[in-house]
């Protein structure tokens, strides 16, 4: 007989004692609308508004979290149908759903089942767990749901009771999607600034894009001063078209200028293709501090993620590309990386940062210290493989005796997998809410505190940080 | 209405089937007396035994914990009343105070609001939380309480059932302030031997300091030899005012030692005031293997507090001044740093060292594993930022493992703010008898041990550390 | 009277709601056989099965977690009696033994009180504690009991129900105790290829060693080539003799390979003694990527156990050589240090990676990620300081939600001593069935499904994973 799919209404919070206090808690949270102010949701999606594709499209082969998974216990990439750059198609989306079905059981105790398993039972009313046998029953039943009209986009996006939702965008991009959206969804989808591409001047193709840069601005590129100015003006076309924030993904935190005439050395040596990839580090740093330096002018949230080496695998990026699953972190140092911002914008009225890390090491040693002090800092919510219980749990006990409640950011779902957004938050929520209740039944908190630091988390504190 | 200030007597104290193993454990050392061989409450205030100032001033103002926590939400050093090096009064004493009071929910979940509630309560007598509203009524309150002679430092040092407290004194210091507390409280309020300001050689005004210690010592400095002669002769004096350790606060671990010749020619350069960085930071490693030498000779016990990139913010240190709460940790490596001092001393005996750290990886990896060998190595207690409930419970979690118990060095308040030394301690317990109470329930370690242990960790193993 | 020595029935599972699942759960794994696919036992007990010597010779002295805690609170090591290079002895079985005795205190809290409890009541069946009183007639009842034959190696190997044990032996071991083994107890005491002695080039007698390779495996190791050819025939000697994988422990996890000829250059400098220290490790290095490439051929699982500085203290290794308890951690790099064997090998069939560590900071940074993508890799069971009860639970609550359970290879026990054989599976069960219940407790995990998973991490993983 299939396994029933029935996720437990008082999953992910604590036992014991304060399971009732986390009960109470959570039920005064589950119901606040989304704040998704950092996300990687296609702005496509809500700007055709088109019904979603196959199951195995739309939840299993762009999600890295589960093909990395299957792939680590040998699961071929091409089995997955992982889209290759040679462009053959390898795998047909019944069999990538049965091949993700029949090794349901390796995802057992990570946050992806949690999250699947929520999608399943909450989103699409799915009754049995996926196994090998019930694989093709699921297939079906979820490719006849997402035909219907009210598993649209834009109808799910009230469904989930999301307010506001922020997409990742490149500097380069001509945010017509969000031109539509912006007359069809006045301030519900908005765009972000993400530079990385323009600034790391040694990855393949950055010449060309960094003349896109300029077409799209309508200034010259060909000088670092115009590439600064493009990058200005940009930064005003995002703002107009709603922004609030940038991201920023560099490898190090380093953020270091250089002397303006250095800088523009390097800029102009990569132009000719010859920069080194030290000089290339080093321009990275000094942008990193240009990016904070324009934030403190324009008033756009700064969001940075350091600490990822991304495409680990060659050959897995020679065949599949970016984002598969082999981006590995590393240690990560933010205490002198990122003093010259600080010094310079740490106590600046409107310059406002978010750190967010894969490496739990800074938490209590140089994150919660800094936030604890600089007003412009606000600690982001537990990133990539930390959003999980027990990561969002140990970034609540690493860093709220040192920076407290009012120095985090609030949540953000970074996904690219739309579907997923509630149970993101949810799970924030019950972590959260299991948090506060531990605090209060060890009488380390009273209990109409916790409450409102739980309003306070789940929605009030990612407004104020994002619009502030 | 305003709300009332009770702290519960379980506070602090973990829930379940533990919490009442735990009570009878903390019950069992609550009332011993402290022990305070390391922390930094100025000696003039036993010596002249005058009144407190006013409640922002002795609550609010010395208190970087509290103050770098409305700095981070926006309340200006100077709205504060820091005091400014340019002697300009920025803030009247009560409003300094009502700055603090209407911020109070940014102290939820901080060790910050757990002392001062134990301040307030069990100190002061006060009823009513801060507030707004409450503010100047609080202010009233305790200027009414800190007029009484029972509110003064000595009747408090009484009441607090302090045995032993040790400050912390510049290697220049006259220690006359000791000379009349040996007279009045003989053996109560001891110095401690820190050298750190003439051995960093490149911090300003370094070289006038030198000639300071030479005069004080009555031995000429301006020679590397008479140097060392000079700290030679300020440890024994200190010893004779009954120090009983010294302490050190360097940005690394490091402590490896230089040719003689090698450090008599930095030393030489320095007093030039030509000194490079990294010969100064060569100067201050190979000063930190003297110092154990020193020790090894003397038996002052050696305390090391690494780790911390002090004045991270220029502008606040250039406006304000040193220990303003822009102090943040750095990662610190131990196995290599200390080997050098370890080869040479961590067998011998009599050379006892203290290990401290705000860098929390170090505890399971390096620590642990060191004291857990070496005669000479006692952990100290969690440090500054992890001087909290989850961080104190990290720490046992993370070392008694590997070191055990018994090469822990017991609680150290260290801290400035006098007035909160007994909640320290009573935390400290408290999350002691936690600890051990989770591991008698878990049936780890039997019940009788744990009230042995408790009574060790919250007094005989700090006096067998810095009386050994 | 003596305290009764009585290992509690719940011992180190968790209080609270989880305890009755979590008894249930240790219930359904305690009785499976014991896979010991890596450990330190000598192959020489099994293969003469002789008696074991004085409780002194087989608890004490040869226990570095024992021998370094009496250590570190001032026990000299002669008066542990160990064993010196000189040769002289300096203590009596007897008196080594009451002075473990009476310093039983010190290992409260201990993995080793923890497994030393279970060997005293349930492998030798003692009574009561030990402790000054109680140590001459300790001494006398396990003497007696090791003299009777059921306490012979063999004999315990049956009562251990250990299905497989593997021992460690250098690169050039003669395996004839394994040839002895092989015919007398086929496929149950199997070697384990370590060739550390030979790919540091830098050791004193390296070049030595490299000789007795070369005569061991009939090759002429003078040359570089005949080094590598030598190693590989080695292996498919230890291969011949059962070996199911190798081991390797180096200070750092760099395994970047050199050019062909720069090995060469290095490796012919070595044999004339003249290397320097940096060639030296890159030659490690080198290596530690050739014996993956070697693996990738004939298939033994490769085994890195990198980040201790051995012998910390020279002084110590002088009188007493090397393992005496003076081997401490060091961070450990794992994302850039292992990018060459994991491009080249981690996606391919037939390599088998399994990674430790005894630096948890690189659990959730480094090496979940890179456990929870390639399939080469499974992640190895807490090590060294690590296998204890805390550093267990951390290490399932910090890697599983990015490897799940099925990327981890099942427990080893990693120890020289044999009585601790099955106190050390039974604590990882009960540890794994512990974290198990937690999780269903709090609904993050089905029962069924924790039963499952219990029966895999107890068993079938190691099994799968060293039998690849």
């Amino acid at each position: 007989m299939p396994k029933a799919l029935q996720p437990h209404p008082d999953r992910a919070l604590p036992a014991g004692e304060a399971r009732d206090v986390a009960r109470r808690i959570h039920a005064s949270t589950k119901d606040l609308p989304l704040l998704c102010f950092h996300g990687h949701v296609d702005a496509g999606l809500f700007a055709t508004d088109e019904a979603f594709g196959d199951p195995a499209e739309l939840l299993v082969v762009p999600d890295h979290y589960v093909t990395r998974m299957l792939v680590s216990q040998g699961v071929s990439p091409d089995r997955l149908g992982l889209p290759r750059r040679d462009g053959v198609r390898t795998a047909e989306p019944r069999d990538i759903w049965r091949e993700f079905c029949s090794h349901w059981q390796l995802f057992l105790g990570t946050p992806s089942r949690y999250w699947l398993e929520h999608e399943f039972a909450e989103v699409l009313g799915l009754k049995v767990a996926p196994s090998a046998e019930t694989a093709d029953e699921l297939y079906d039943e979820i490719s006849a749901r997402l035909a219907e009209p009210e598993f649209r986009p834009r109808a799910l996006l009230d469904r989930f009771r999301i307010e506001v939702i922020a997409t990742t965008d490149a500097a380069t991009d001509d945010l017509a999607q969000h031109a539509k959206l912006a007359a069809d969804l006045p301030g519900r989808v908005i765009p972000t600034f993400r530079p990385d591409a323009v600034v790391h001047v040694d990855r393949p193709g950055w010449s060309e894009l960094v003349v896109d840069l300029g077409v799209r601005a309508g200034i010259d590129t060909s000088s670092y001063a115009g590439y600064l100015e493009a990058l200005r003006q940009r930064r005003q076309a995002f703002l107009a078209a709603g922004a609030l924030a940038t991201d920023h993904g560099h490898l190090s935190a380093s953020a270091t200028p250089l002397d303006e005439s250095a800088a523009a050395r390097i800029y102009e040596t990569a132009l000719r293709g010859e920069v080194s990839t030290e000089d290339a580090a080093a321009f990275a740093g000094h942008m990193l501090f240009q990016m904070a330096a324009m934030s403190a002018e324009d008033g756009l949230v700064m969001q940075l993620h350091p600490g990822v080496l991304r495409d680990h695998h060659s050959g897995i990026h020679g065949t599949y590309g970016p984002d598969q699953g082999h981006d590995i972190p590393v240690a990560t140092e933010f205490t002198r990386s990122l003093r010259p911002v600080l010094e310079k914008f740490g106590h600046a009225e409107g310059f406002r940062l978010v750190l967010f890390t894969v490496d739990e090491t800074a938490y209590s040693r140089e994150l919660a210290p800094i936030a604890g002090v600089y007003p412009s800092v606000r600690l982001g919510a537990p990133w990539w493989f930390l959003d999980s219980p027990d990561g969002m749990r140990r970034f609540r006990e690493l860093v709220t005796e040192t920076a407290g409640f009012y120095n985090t950011s609030g949540f953000v779902d970074d996904t690219r997998a739309f579907l997923s957004i509630p149970a993101r938050h949810d799970l924030s929520r019950r972590i959260d809410a299991g948090y506060l209740a531990n605090l209060v039944v060890e009488h380390r908190l009273e209990e109409d505190d916790a409450f409102q630091l739980a309003q306070d988390l789940a929605y009030n504190l990612a407004r104020s940080t994002y619009v502030h």
